[in-house]
């Protein structure tokens, strides 16, 4: 499967000299970074390109192909792509069974299986890998960001849901690594991407968009055996939900229940949202799992405290119970009106020198393992040096700060040192229970 | 209760010559729009204006007193203002029951009682008014940016806490009316600004951060009298929260379910997070209570429209479903990919012109009452000709759309039309359950 993400050799299969047709994009995205040849019967040359008339006319050894023709050209198009020895092929092409041609989609199917191709589509968006640079996504940069280099990994059935959140991702600085829009998953589906990404070593999160699962038991296997976190958002939960993927992308959906016990058994984390997903990714990276999960708060607002707390407890999640000791040496150093327990309110003019003591105090403290630090940052008196103070604790430190644009610079720059940021208390409190259990 | 928004004359009681200090910036934001007297014992003159030894000197009939001196000396303050005939004191100063002194406090409300003097405070941030321009709040506007005029008010026992929502809700652009944050509420508390935001021109939905309620009878009778919508999230869910309340307003809170019940009979929303609050209060803005709620999905993302169902269908709500013959019509008009259910899956070509077309057919239809439009901006071919078409729709139309912050040019050009927008599906879906039940 690696000649999905690191080909030597790239053919697009479709490519317009009109710069917003489809495979023009994506003929300009791969041209950059790989050997890639255009397919055209109409052109002689693309883009100071030599563009060939077929497949079969090439002369290279290639890798991957990927096809972008109208749905009726596709199976001759595969065939020769068969017959060339190409043994990867993503089909973006749609018109497939999500539109009812279920016939067409078995003759493609029996033309893979002939030639013994790897297939990824058709009717999906393809691959993006930060890593390796491959990017077959059609959407242009401008539209769509694309993600730096990290540890996330996204598998979707579906493509315009994966494109809005490689945005999100790209937005928020998140680390990232393979995206795989697979759309009606002909030949490649779910359970061979996930076993792909659980031996890929730059992946080290997994994060699933699924709407039904074809091949459940294997699934299960194979998730089971993975020691990486993977985290699912399952679509079509309820009947109407189900009924809508039947058009989407021609998947039959399993009772939500059903999926659910299994999944978890699975150690599948089952999320509800694709916002929380991105939560607990994030989540997963700073925490591992079976560590103690005692939690500290350390807050410059009392509400937000309150509702830290009102959430962790909630979420069945513990907090910490300082020494003594601590206490009694954090009560002494502290402005009187400060309040030294879980939370510690720093009250609202606390500068970064309160907040360094109390993140001293919880760090040597032997019953806090996490410490939630919140960080309201429209009091005037906390400045950049934040940052630093947090990235120095040698326990994982979560923060929680809302406020307008302005705020994420600080935001962005503890993000970048690893700490993860979120805006609500309720968001941490999720992906901190989907960690813990 | 008006003078403490739109008072004719007003004193600053502790304002020093140093910028960064909580009495300056207040006389420094008053002072632009209202008739504002500096008080402080050591200088002559502020900023130009002449500053007085203390109230009893001043000559001017005041409206409104704002003390900011340190708690030992806010008893003598508070004194002369009730000496002077002010009735309405802002006693921004903390220090008292919060801390453990309720000795202090006690005092205080003595004095207060004595000359019937209106207050909110103690260890508050005062008082915003969008409409007025009233501000006493003590961060500068670089660090809480102030939202526009608008209908959402806000009464907040942390101040801290309506700081960063007040800062969220200017940058997401929703327009305000009247922040109230109240802390210690010693005099006036939740009860009396609830009545007072139930009567105000100004306010069409009213947002509360509750930690206690003083009198519970006369706020549940209060609140179900309002018309109005009322949003609340209630700090001290949990034991933890509860005693973390205790340092932070010195409320004594009631057991949640207690609440829970109380309220939802009185009318009141509760939801579970500031988010949720405001997300909903957003949806009210738009979407009248009791109103038909035939909910119709239109995507240019299949996944969406899966999660968008599955959200609604989870919280109980009611999918539309579109008359045959408009339906037929829809098929006919559209191309043959295109799904025509409930969601209408425009696909991930979809421009603005297939938009319109299905907007027009749900609006004329009979069976939808509310539009879900989903607007996945990532495909190059939406442009900002989709405001004009949504917001011309004669129904309630409520925008999903997830993306880096470029995509927000069109979701704040939507939000000035008075169409809400979403990030997420499950957002939407817990915000329409909360106006709809």
């Amino acid at each position: 499967m690696k000649n999905f993400f690191g080909p030597k050799t790239i053919v697009v299969v479709g490519v317009s000299k009109e710069k917003r047709k489809i495979g023009n994009v994506i003929f300009r995205n791969l041209k950059n970074k790989f050997k890639t040849i255009p397919v055209n019967m109409h052109e002689k040359e693309i883009l100071g390109e030599k563009c060939y008339y077929s497949v079969s006319d090439t002369k290279e050894k290639i890798d991957l192909a990927v096809i972008a023709v109208p749905a009726e050209f596709v199976i001759a198009v595969t065939k020769e792509c068969g017959e060339k020895g190409i043994r990867n092929v993503i089909i973006i092409s749609s018109g497939f069974k999500e539109s009812g041609n279920e016939r067409l989609e078995y003759e493609l199917q029996k033309i893979l299986e002939e030639y013994n191709i790897e297939c990824i589509g058709p009717n999906c968006l393809g691959v993006f890998d930060a890593h390796t640079g491959l990017d077959c996504l059609f959407l242009p940069k401008e539209k769509l960001r694309r993600p730096i280099k990290g540890g996330i990994s996204f598998i979707s059935q579906s493509g315009a849901l994966g494109a809005a959140m490689l945005d999100v991702l790209a937005d928020g600085g998140y680390g990232f690594s393979k995206f795989i829009s697979y759309g009606n998953g002909l030949i490649l589906n779910e359970t061979d991407f996930l076993k792909y990404l659980g031996k890929d070593k730059n992946t080290e999160v997994i994060c699933m968009y699924i709407e039904g699962i074809k091949n459940g038991k294997k699934f299960l296997k194979i998730a089971s055996k993975i020691k990486k976190p993977i985290i699912a958002v399952k679509g079509g939960k309820f009947s109407k939900g189900a009924k809508a993927i039947m058009s989407h992308t021609g998947s039959l959906v399993g009772q939500y229940e059903v999926y659910k016990g299994a999944l978890k058994q699975a150690g599948v984390v089952l999320v509800d949202s694709l916002e929380e997903m991105f939560d607990t990714a994030k989540m997963f990276e700073k925490i591992k799992r079976n560590s103690k999960k005692r939690i500290q708060i350390i807050t410059n607002g009392g509400g937000y405290g309150v509702l830290m707390s009102d959430a962790l407890e909630e979420n069945k999640l513990e907090l910490a119970e300082m020494s003594l000791e601590n206490k009694k040496y954090l009560k002494e150093k502290m402005p009187k009106a400060v309040a030294v327990g879980n939370p510690i309110d720093l009250l609202g003019d606390a500068d970064v020198k309160r907040y360094k003591l109390a993140l001293e105090v919880c760090e040597k403290d032997k019953n806090v393992d996490i410490i939630v630090l919140i960080l309201l940052l429209q009091t005037p008196v906390i400045d950049e040096k934040i940052v630093e103070v947090a990235k120095s604790v040698k326990k994982p430190v979560i923060v929680v700060s809302t406020g307008s644009h302005s705020k994420q610079i600080i935001s962005r720059k503890l993000e970048k040192s690893g700490i993860p940021v979120y805006a609500y208390t309720d968001q941490v409190a999720r992906a901190l229970k989907n960690v813990c259990f």
